[in-house]
């Protein structure tokens, strides 16, 4: 009864109402745009969606901090003027909904047409009766079975197709796939499949993974599925293949990016793109309300938070 | 042993091939096209997919003939000319995988904005961040709840929403939906949902069931999918609430079909328009020669052929 409050900083009203009735947290709505009078109190600080904050200009009186939570997975930008002993998190999990349900968007839209019917409807016209292509019976391998990877793959089970997954390492399967195939099978599986969704994170090693050659052994009318980054695959060897009628791709994210307006890949036949909006949706601040709350009680209960990527809490730390 | 085989007729070699391993079956590949000379001896008959048949043509001689298969749901045609004694059977079941994928793909590309992102890439334009709209959390009802809302409604379940079944008569629920709603509760349950998507036969009672009072139920912002039959949404009444701003609507099927070429629904803000594609796809063949030889196989054990629409096996027999 007698120990001083958790005090919390949070971005706006919405998450300090989900906050209100935990015992023992004072939440305090703070956007960081100036000091904040009880900012020496403050234990774990919530910043807010899409800022351009620097924390060297955020944290200094921030004299309690242990935990900075962020609302997006990327955090890059972050560890720079992290203070000692602070624990950085991302919001790795808030936005796998938003963006397994923009693969499968991709997906049935580049196979189901809809670019195309698009374009028709753009000139008033029924295009006739024929048979077309369907995503059942497809064989959709999964390149990146972390979180979102295994997101997709649920989105995927019930469209009657088989799912393969891919990760860095091969490893036991789950309620999804029988088993995890390792990233060194992808040159032998890639035949295999008619529908590669690639959601690998972008290190050294995924760099550049389809390049030509790779790309080389995706059967004749496959398509590539790109939720990852732009730099996982190789752009022009993306657009020869397209080009040539041999592949379709269906990305979210591009090399470089912005596109920019001269670029050939918005040009070539079987290409859909989209302009980065995975994550960037309204099912991310339920989420990401509900992570705050997770944390909150985390602390509360003296255990450490999660998805902390930089910091005393963080696996990386030296 | 010595029992006569089976003889059935088979539009093209791969079904006959699909019922090479069953024992007392003889497959005649038979294209209707002109009589058959084993004619007399076929009991049960394949026709070929989108067919201009006549059956008066079709059946003359065919003196042994029990069952006629059609490859398509609808029927409507092949009624009249049918010869006394003979059950027609529909392909019920054979499209639902493709026309279930068809109702995510509207809804998937109309909420994540699709057509948008289409009509900006063919002017090499990357739309800028902002937070956009995700199927995830949206509440959905789906009107109909035979064989395919069924496989509408197990597609939809991996997305994080909440699914609502209506069918004719309430009725206990499966799986998939606790409930099954009575068609009598559809103007209650509209207004506590964003995505409603209609898949009830067209029939006298369902003629013009999304009227402009009924469209008037749903809530600001939602989104309705059609992949039923065009007649069962009043297209003045649909185009009317598009037009204003207040509703989205996702349709493989119009009212009239095809849809004119001056048509004010193809210019509608916020429609997208799919010209009667959902069941036409690849997916159907694989399905169609499965339950052709299901159908072998259950004259072959004597037991009543399923799906049947018309003739002496039919629940509509006089």
């Amino acid at each position: 009864m007698a120990a001083d409050p958790l005090v919390v900083s949070v971005p706006d009203p919405e998450y300090a109402e989900a906050l209100a009735d935990l015992d023992g947290v004072d939440a305090i709505v703070w956007d960081m745009g100036s000091p904040h009078p009880r900012g020496s109190e403050i234990r774990l600080a919530v910043l807010p969606y899409m800022t351009s904050l620097r924390l060297a200009d955020v944290t200094p009186g921030l004299d309690s901090l242990e935990v900075l939570q962020l609302q997006s997975a990327g955090y890059e930008h972050f560890v720079d003027g992290l203070p000692d002993g602070v624990t950085l998190c991302n919001a790795a999990g808030v936005h796998d909904a938003s963006t397994a349900e923009l693969a499968l968007t991709l997906t049935l839209a580049s196979i189901r047409e809809i670019p195309g019917f698009v374009a028709s409807q753009a000139r008033s016209r029924w295009e006739p009766l024929r048979l077309r292509s369907a995503l059942a019976d497809r064989r959709v391998l999964v390149v990146g079975y972390g979180q979102i990877g295994r997101a997709i793959a649920r989105r995927f089970a019930p469209f009657e197709v088989t799912v393969t997954a891919v990760a860095s390492r091969a490893r036991a399967g789950d309620e999804l796939v029988p088993h995890v195939h390792g990233i060194d099978e992808l040159p032998e599986l890639l035949p295999q499949h008619d529908v590669v969704v690639v959601i690998v994170p972008l290190t050294g090693a995924t760099r550049g993974l389809f390049d030509a050659p790779m790309l080389g052994r995706m059967p004749d009318g496959a398509l590539l599925v790109n939720v990852a980054r732009g730099a996982v695959v190789e752009t022009d060897a993306l657009v020869a293949e397209c080009a040539a009628g041999r592949l379709l791709a269906a990305v979210d994210v591009t090399d470089p990016e912005p596109l920019p307006r001269d670029h050939p890949l918005w040009t070539t036949p079987g290409v859909l793109i989209t302009p980065h909006v995975g994550g960037a949706t309204d099912a991310m601040r339920p989420r990401a309300i509900a992570l705050v709350r997770r944390q909150v009680q985390t602390l509360l209960s003296g255990r450490p938070v999660d998805n902390a990527v930089a910091g005393p809490l963080s696996a990386q730390q030296p």
